[in-house]
């Protein structure tokens, strides 16, 4: 059964999964980026992200690299395909990635402003949906084929899914800084009532992992 | 210099410090008390709260003890105190405690009801502060005798006394459970603008454990 997984998400202490003041030249906010540290070493990552054959193995990138694994097709908010906001001005923004990004498959990017299809190098699709977070999951699960759907977020696009109780399982990693402010992923978000518990857990220098799973 | 000092405060996955529906017969909530897993088998635990020789050493241990190191005082919430609410009925509520309190010093209740002061077996007294935390703050420090004053909690006081910037260093445990509901101890608390960073932390199999500290 395809499930829809929510992978390597990362939180600081306070509950923030992206600084504030996010923009152009900081994506994740300001701070955001530090959020990270714990998977840009990473064998995945760097081979994912700079194309390197190097990085360090262990608790951390088993965690990158289960991210990947039997991922068909991805899901994100328009916030995390671009700083652009309301209508599209102009086909000119595709994405933080580059002309060959990161994901190698179809990427369904929920806006209120419909755009035609963007092909990219390397088997990356950008879909542009329209009517809602149900019809997206269709449209993901239909592309990935029988494997599974990866959430990428932000924190809205991710507490949508979670009220919806859509998400079979997601992996947090909890980094040891604070933000200071931002966007909770975990507000007004009951995940007790929601049927998610806390099933794995594993913590490095760099991280907590955490691996919620609904009941 | 005496610090102000929160200890062994412990969170879930979500951010709470303490379940829902906090009551008489689960005074942290429901589902509250698994939140303190990490501590309870530690030797500090065993021996301060069970009388016990016993108990295990590690981490665990070291964040457990810490907490009473070097404290000549304490400050707690009139919620931690018990779950009598309004003007005190009488004197029969005594705290959680038992006739031999944990604490073996002078505890600072904030309340809004003026009770007398309560002695108790082993040292501990109960004073009830009316005027705010500054006040109590101030009594305690006296009281401490140039050592440390720890607060107890709850979420709400450990808001007030960061908000003013007075709390010096935080322990927070991060435990692997979710509550879904409860008090946020982080909620409306820009940590950055306040001046607090991570300064140590280390995780066990039970806990995160996390040293915020004021710049």
């Amino acid at each position: 059964m395809s499930k829809l997984r929510v992978e390597s998400y990362t939180l600081s202490i306070d509950g923030f999964g992206a600084g504030p003041e996010q923009s152009l030249e900081n994506p994740l906010g300001i701070g955001g980026t530090r959020l990270h540290a714990w998977a840009f070493p990473t064998r995945t990552f760097q081979s994912k992200l700079f194309g390197k054959a190097d990085g360090e193995t262990g608790i951390d990138e088993d965690f990158a690299a289960r991210g990947f694994d039997n991922v068909g097709a991805w899901i994100m908010g328009r916030n995390m395909f671009g700083p652009v906001r309301g209508p599209w001005p102009d086909e000119s923004w595709k994405g933080w990635w580059g002309d060959n990004p990161v994901y190698h498959m179809p990427v369904f990017v929920l806006t209120h402003h419909p755009r035609a299809p963007l092909v990219m190098e390397g088997g990356t699709t950008f879909h542009f949906v329209t009517d809602g977070i149900h019809a997206a999951l269709e449209r993901a699960r239909e592309a990935a084929g029988g494997r599974d759907v990866r959430i990428g977020g932000g924190a809205d696009t991710i507490r949508q899914y979670l009220q919806e109780r859509l998400i079979d399982e997601l992996h947090i990693a909890i980094s040891p800084i604070v933000l200071g402010s931002g966007e909770r992923l975990f507000e007004g978000i009951n995940l007790v009532e929601l049927g998610y518990s806390c099933t794995r857990h594993a913590a490095t220098e760099w991280a907590t992992h955490l691996v919620l799973t609904r009941q």
